[in-house]
């Protein structure tokens, strides 16, 4: 790093994202617009660019981005996509990846994005940023879109077998968020289940259910749900398994892929329809924007030391943008914080979780 | 019983059903004109209705059956849909489900349908029918619409923990499926996992792909699939455990139903797109009819020693219909023969499944 961003303090209402420009299938060309359109959305914040220095500077100068706004951290080398997260935590010295986590361990930057390899953004997370007390394993959350509101789902697919303890935990990170970023008082927690029936699913699971009944915890646990609840605003928070959840998401977007497509298909079968669908196609569209995924882009790595937010590897610069957007209300909100003296009050309670 | 349905030896031409008449929200009044519906589109099929009588007869003459399509066996006792399996399955006696399974038992039928709980279906099935050979749990199967061909997933939820050796025998059912049903020489069959490479997923996951892989059965082993291949018609057959399977059968309803209302209400929010919505109408009706859920209706109960299907508790005639058809063509294609001899010789061969 050149110089310092700043020689104030961080301050929340300005957080400094930390960015892993090499990332992601496409790098500095998505990452850089990116965070131009994230600051389009929010002036105030600033960026540490970690990555090749000649390709960064090339696209900063293409996108115009003011330059208060940034800095640029060279890095020599990169994690790649295929690289197993075992092998990349150990090579993982002077990558870029490393690099933009780092800054959120030493205060530098209050959040860090990366569109790279998951399972190596994660160990990497944890090993740099640990988990914190009272939590075993960090999940990976993603906002579901809603009826009404949108929903929590956790966890993702960053942990594929759960015990009943790891889901409480999630279930108690996501009420944290819930309430902070959704601004609920209270936030409703559902565990997904293959029924709603007390008696359904695996032991850990109502061993889990048991638990959170009596927990105090920011929440209210709202009993068992199930996937066609995912989209019905039914509760602020969805926990389940990384291995069910990460296969509901998957699920979901075949499926809404699927019937748009249909849609789209049938209207263009025969010409009266597709005579229709150009009339209809403006509404259609609002449609569209209100459930594009790019909007609901960066799966959130929550229960760490420290704001680490996932985009898409194939995402493009507005979705990039609202995973970049994601990170700065987890920083700005003090999530980590919050769920940190959470969790304290928790344990000292002396409740098992 | 009155008499007995034909004195010739059952024929697989003329397959006949045993229809639990007092199952699902509805009883009789969706099972009678649900068979109807049935008949209309398949003549050869005869009927065993297990139930109350009155409601039965009454029914019946609403609906016109001819008499040789049917026999009426009267039943006293109900299993609620809210009765435990466990439960259900001591106080089975004399009950119209446990009589239309015992009919399939007996050789009376070849086939038995129900709408009542899923639970004491799948108890009282295990227990009269028994599992085949090789088989050590039945798996609930269903069928999902795709691109360019259906695939048949399992399990749905019979089976919320299971191990490799289930998984691998999932996929023996499921293939032996796609190759009776869809007519498909070689099925291609997928496992449902959080990624499609080697290393992904949980550990009974990865055990049932090293076995597949090897495995000298009707079908192929085509790797991982994730949920985003659920209706891509990646494969022709999708093998997980009944914990995922059914959030991904729920979340695909709740997608499905999100996106159709979605777009409902975005065409009825502003006149130009009501006219268009007007003009594409018939064009979105065959679209909708396309992935109607009532012609996928009837979870297939596979690897017992009888065919057994469950229809959803909430379906009408249509979707009932849909049940028994699907019942139907199992029987007329000796499944359950097949499934015997394929185990058999994979037993015989000495693979450890």
């Amino acid at each position: 790093m050149n110089t310092p961003l700043s020689s104030a303090a961080p301050s929340l209402s300005s957080p400094v994202i930390a960015l892993d420009a090499m990332g992601g299938d496409f790098g500095p060309s998505v990452v850089i617009p990116g965070a131009a359109l994230a600051l389009a959305q929010d002036p105030a914040l600033q960026f540490i660019f970690f990555g090749e220095e000649g390709p960064i500077r090339q696209m900063i100068a293409t996108h115009a981005l003011p330059a208060p706004s940034y800095h640029i951290v060279h890095a020599e080398r990169v994690i790649r996509g295929d690289d197993k997260p075992s092998a990349a935590l150990r090579a993982s010295k002077g990558t870029s990846m490393r690099a933009a986590i780092e800054a959120v361990d030493t205060g530098r930057a209050q959040a860090v994005v990366s569109a790279g390899n998951t399972g190596a953004l994660m160990a990497l997370s944890m090993a740099v940023l640990k988990t914190l007390p009272g939590v075993h394993r960090p999940a990976l959350a993603s906002v579901f879109p809603g009826e009404r509101c949108d929903t929590l789902v956790l966890d993702l697919g960053a942990n594929v077998l759960v015990d009943s303890e790891n889901l409480v935990q999630f279930a108690i990170l996501g009420a944290v968020y819930a309430k902070l970023i959704k601004n609920v008082p209270t936030p409703r927690v559902g565990l997904l289940n293959v029924g709603t029936e007390e008696t359904k699913g695996p032991d850990h699971v109502r061993a889990a259910a048991a638990t959170l009944a009596h927990l105090n915890f920011h929440g209210v646990y709202a009993g068992f749900v199930e996937g066609t609840d995912l989209l019905r605003s039914a509760v602020d928070v969805i926990v389940c398994d990384g291995y069910a959840g990460n296969i509901a998401l998957k699920t979901a977007e075949g499926v809404s892929k699927f019937t748009i497509e249909g849609i789209k298909a049938a209207i263009n079968s025969d010409l009266m329809a597709k005579l229709g669908g150009l009339l209809a196609a403006p509404a259609l569209r609002r449609f569209k924007k209100k459930i594009d995924p790019r909007l609901y882009n960066g799966a959130l790595l929550l229960g760490l030391g420290g704001v680490a937010v996932k985009s898409h590897g194939g995402a493009d610069a507005l979705a990039f943008s609202s995973a970049v957007l994601a990170a700065a209300r987890l920083a700005r909100a003090g999530y980590v914080e919050s769920v940190a003296r959470e969790m304290n009050i928790i344990l000292e309670s002396g409740a098992q979780i």
